[in-house]
This record gives structure tokens, C-alpha cells and sequence, in this order.
């Protein structure tokens, strides 16, 4: 089957289904106990993602399970830092941890060039899976924001504020602006090596674009996103990508005009409807957002909402997709019974 | 001043000043030199809070310095919980610690008849502050929303994702509501014990209604806080109540629009000229939302969104704040500043 027939880009070619396609965020992941057996045999998390094998191994169980209308490549968005030269290390049950950047000097000393040996191996990833995908399965990849990526390469870890990257653009925005516009154009040669390796759509993972005032969102995360997808629009036209800038709330809208994005992805707080009404005549799919902690909890309220969410977006282009990603504790009977509801649907 | 001549209450009776009234969200805290001296002298947090001597002094050492338009009584939002009979400790540099309440056996342990006299030693705070503060200033009173509040007391502590209380709030609706059902009534009672005692305005704080699809906002975040505010109109119709339901996002209107609160505080990310455009029509006082990082940050940056911010908001009924609290590392004369270029307006 062509990518341009894949079921799960229908709504990108302004059709409405029945059934809106399905697939998860972190749908590959620690929840199920065959994604721990091999994170286990690749040992380290970052060695997983650069392992084509192991992560197209991956990639590949919740199709094998599930059926989902898409796969997500399996990677992580520090690997584009590990790979300019920042090196990345994940610390067992506290997560990702980099030695700060907070100065144009820091900049400086990464490369483009040297990058491109490690995004290499990911493309590999995705040609395996091009491979070995059933044919019915359309192939996402993607790359976390700019901003997101930064925010952790200046914090030099997760934090909940954000606050070393949000100062850094306060007091020195010139010398910030050469770390985002260095993500741009290493986002833009990743995720063109990724769809000239076979992937059909791009999701672009900004998930602490929330933290922002109108005047900062707009430099951080709205332009550089737009020229990444400009950019994207150019080498490759038929492919849509999907924006996921998570907790914009008010300013979603602003980013989905202003970035030319072809789909939004709703989080748990941004209602689908409200969100489709606000681009009636636009060509915008939208994506979500069902909480991940009802997929945890699981029953009949799961089964009710799912319903809530399919009526309230009938007649629209939808994708079904949560509003932030599966945790760890979800049972997988509760994914198999929300993906079994969904497609009882019509 | 009689409290309806207050400057700060002028936007509540429809007028449109020069020069927005200000006040700051933990304008009383650690950035002050004389809050971690009175802070030293208390020992313990919560003993600072239930000594009403000391809490005056927190609260009013910020207005002696910047001559804010409004003080807010220094307190905690769990306080509520810790006289329901939780006791809640702080642990330093790790934040409240509660053994967590997850089910309506635990809500059934709690009393609000025991919860009197706490609430009576903050009622005798707010007397002392009417007596200490200039007559020209404002005293806000204040109460964690139910939604926030729960979060802790099912947590045990901070979370970044709430998830106790979201999975209890699943899986057991009608225990979950207990809870809710007994923090309402609580802080009805708490919030009419502070404007008995002198307190001029309320804000109502919903730190975490961010974290929950729209079926569940309504139930725990817009419901809960409606109550709250028709119970206050029917004992105290003059005076106003502000929501601050950070996060809410796209949500945001719907909250105004169905709790009936008085004015709605806008989070860093929620830009106020927008929240302002979606009540033109309504009586509806729009407050925020400076970023408390560019607090940090200082300098013209920080003048030229003080001045973006001002015109924006010229002709609305407007009060000048922040998107969020302040932050411990901000330096005490970039709030002089701010006060000062707010000031130097019109």
C-alpha cells in the first residue's frame, strides 16, 4: 500500500471516517513487559535508541499487539543534543541528566556536522521499519521542539519550571537564539533523513511550550517551529506534520495559524471540539486527548469517555490519540479495550 | 477609607484607572531579606502561619517596602487541610508532607467543627492586619481551591502530574466527592471567617486545574469553586472573589463564565488581552500576568513588557500581577522597579 493510500492520513486528505485512525503517545513503552525484556537486554536507554534492531523491535510490539493505524519510531528528542555533541545520559529512576549549556561559547562547541553519523543510525531505524511494518501501518517520526530540546539542554536536566532556559532567553537572547536556531536546523536535517527513510507523517513534541508568555512563545516555539515546517514543506510537500505544543491552552490556535502545522495535538486540558471549532474552514486535523490516568484506571468510565470523545468529534478530521503519554503503571487490557471501543465505533 | 473606596476595588465597580492597581502573587516571602529573619524567628512554617503576630508581619513587610495596592494575608493554602484534622508538616527543601487520604474512610476521619479554631487564629491575623495596614490598602483573603487542595492530601505531597488524586477521582467518584463536598463547605467557612474579620477581596488559588480534561474540570475545578462562590454572594454580596485557575488555558473562559467569580487571574501563559477580549461584555476584572522569571531577569527587558503589557490593557478593568508567584531568587529592587514603571503609567 502507497503512504499516500494509508489509512491513517486520511484525515490529512480532508476525509472523515467512521472510525478515526488510532495510535498513542508512548505507545511503545514500559507499560508492556515485552518493552522492558528487550530494554533490558539493550541495558542502557540511550544504546536501545541507537540499536536499530532493538528499536525497531520496539516500535513494532504495540503494532503486534494493538494494531494501531500508526507506529512512532522509537527514539528519544535528547538524541538530537547527544548527537550535536552534548552527551546525554539517562540516570535509572531520575531520568535524563547533560552537562548544562547556558552560553554562546557552550554553542559553539557543538556540530551539525558531527551529528549526522547518530541520525543516521535513527534513519536506520526507520528503513528496518518501513520493512517490517504491516503495509495497513503508517510510520511517524519525529523530533522534540527547539524549545523543549533546550530547555533541557540549559536546565542540564527535567524540571518543572523551566527556569535556567526561560532566564537565559530574558537576559542574553541573542546568545539563546544561536542554540534554537542551531535545534532548527539540526530538526530540519533529522526529520528529513527520517522521511527519506520512510517515514509517512512527522510529529514535532513541545512539551513545555506551556510555560511561556504570549511575547516569548511566539520567538521560542512558534517561529521555530514554522521554519522547520517550511523547510519540511519544501523538501517534502505530501508529507503532514503534527504539532504538539503541550499546555498552549489559550495560544494553540496562534501556533496552529502562525506554524502552518497540518495537525494539533490536543493535551489532556485542550478539548478536541473546542479546538475543531476554532479552525472550521482551515485544513487542520485534530488529535487527543484522552487522559492517560483513565486509561490507568480503566472500566466503564474509559469505555464512556472514549464514546464522549467519538460523538463530540463525528464529522470531523480526528485522529483518537491521548492527551499526554502512557505511564508506566497502565494495565495493557485497558489499551486493547480502548482501541477495541474505538473501533466498534460506526 | 471605607473598603468601597479602595483603589484596588475600583475596577470591580467598572472603573478604568491610569494606573492599574498591583499587588503581586508571594509578595510576602523568601526574596525578602526581612521574611527569612521573621521566617527564622517562627522556626517552623506552619507556626508562622497559626501565629497571628507573625503572619501580620509577613504580610506587611511588602507593602512597607513597594506599597502595593493590596496586601494578601500570609498563610498557606493547606492550611485548610492540616485543621481538618491532616496534619500537614514542612519539610525544608522538600516541601508539605501529609499521610495521603485515599479513600472516604480517610475523608470520614476529618472534621470541620474541629477546624474552627485554626481557621479563628488566621480570622485573628486578618483583624490585626485591618488595624496595621495603611487605610489606603486593600487586604486580600484567600483560600486553595478544593481541586488543588485534594491533590495534596491524596498525594501526600507536590506532584507534577497529581496522579493520586486524578486515579481515586476515577475510580471512585462518589468518595472523591466527599472530599470535595467536605473542602467546599471548609472553605466557605474559612473564606467568611476572613472578610468578617476585615478581609476586602478573595482569591480563590487552583494551582493544578490544569492537569484535567474538560468533563473532569467541570466536575472538580468549575463546580466546587461555583458553590464557593454563591455561598460568599449570599453572606458577603460586595465583595469580590478572583479565580485563579492556572492552567485552565482554553478552558479559562468557561470557568468565568460559569462560577460566577469576579475576576479571573491569567497565568504566565494565558495572555491577558486575549482573556480580556472573551468578556467584553461582561463584568469580568482581568489580573496578571508578568513572568516572574523576567522578575528575576530585571532590566529594560523587563521595562519594555511592563509598557507592552500596560498598553494592551489600556481602557479594561485591569489589575497589575503576576502569571505565577514570585520566585525566592528575585532581587528586591527588580520589584521597586516594577512598582515604579507600573506607576510612572499615565
Amino acid at each position: 500500500m502507497g503512504g499516500s493510500e494509508l489509512r491513517f492520513l486520511a484525515p490529512f486528505r480532508g476525509e472523515v471516517l467512521d472510525v478515526p485512525p488510532i495510535w498513542l503517545m508512548r505507545q511503545a513503552g514500559r507499560y508492556l513487559p515485552e518493552y522492558r525484556a528487550t530494554r533490558a537486554e539493550a541495558g542502557d536507554f540511550l544504546k536501545l535508541c541507537y540499536t536499530p534492531k532493538l528499536a525497531a523491535e520496539v516500535t513494532l510490539q504495540p503494532i503486534r499487539r494493538y494494531g494501531f493505524d500508526a507506529a512512532i519510531l522509537f527514539s528519544d528528542i535528547l538524541v538530537v543534543p547527544d548527537a550535536l555533541g552534548q552527551a546525554v545520559r539517562f540516570v535509572e529512576g531520575e531520568g535524563p541528566r547533560l552537562d548544562p549549556i547556558r552560553s554562546a561559547d557552550g554553542v559553539s562547541r557543538l556540530t551539525l556536522a558531527g551529528a549526522v553519523s547518530k541520525f543516521d543510525v535513527v534513519a536506520e531505524t526507520v528503513q528496518r521499519l518501513r520493512q517490517d511494518l504491516p503495509h495497513e501501518t503508517a510510520l511517524i517520526g519525529f523530533c522534540g521542539a527547539p524549545w523543549t530540546v533546550a530547555t533541557y539542554m540549559v536546565q542540564g536536566q527535567g524540571s518543572s519550571d523551566q527556569a535556567e532556559a526561560r532566564l537565559w532567553a530574558y537576559r542574553d537572547p541573542e546568545g539563546f537564539e544561536g542554540l534554537i536556531d542551531l535545534l532548527v536546523a539540526a530538526s530540519i536535517d533529522y526529520l528529513d533523513r527520517q522521511v527519506k527513510a520512510g517515514a509517512d507523517c512527522l510529529q514535532i513534541f513541545d512539551t513545555w511550550a506551556g510555560s511561556l508568555p504570549d511575547d516569548e512563545f511566539d520567538r521560542w516555539v512558534v517561529k521555530p517551529t514554522k521554519t522547520i515546517r517550511e523547510a519540511l514543506r519544501e523538501l517534502h510537500p505530501d508529507v503532514p506534520v503534527i504539532g504538539f505544543p503541550r499546555g498552549a491552552g489559550a495560544t494553540a490556535v496562534w501556533y496552529v495559524s502562525e506554524t502552518g502545522v497540518n495537525g494539533i495535538g490536543c493535551d489532556t486540558a485542550t478539548p478536541p471540539f473546542v479546538m475543531s471549532e476554532a479552525f472550521d474552514e482551515e485544513d487542520v486535523v485534530v488529535q487527543g486527548n484522552l487522559d492517560p490516568l483513565l486509561l490507568v484506571a480503566g472500566g466503564e468510565k474509559l469505555d464512556e469517555r472514549v464514546d464522549e470523545i467519538l460523538d463530540l468529534m463525528e464529522g470531523k478530521r480526528f485522529i483518537f490519540n491521548l492527551g499526554h503519554g502512557i505511564v508506566p503503571q497502565t494495565p495493557p487490557e485497558n489499551v486493547g479495550r480502548l482501541v477495541e471501543r474505538v473501533r466498534s465505533k460506526g
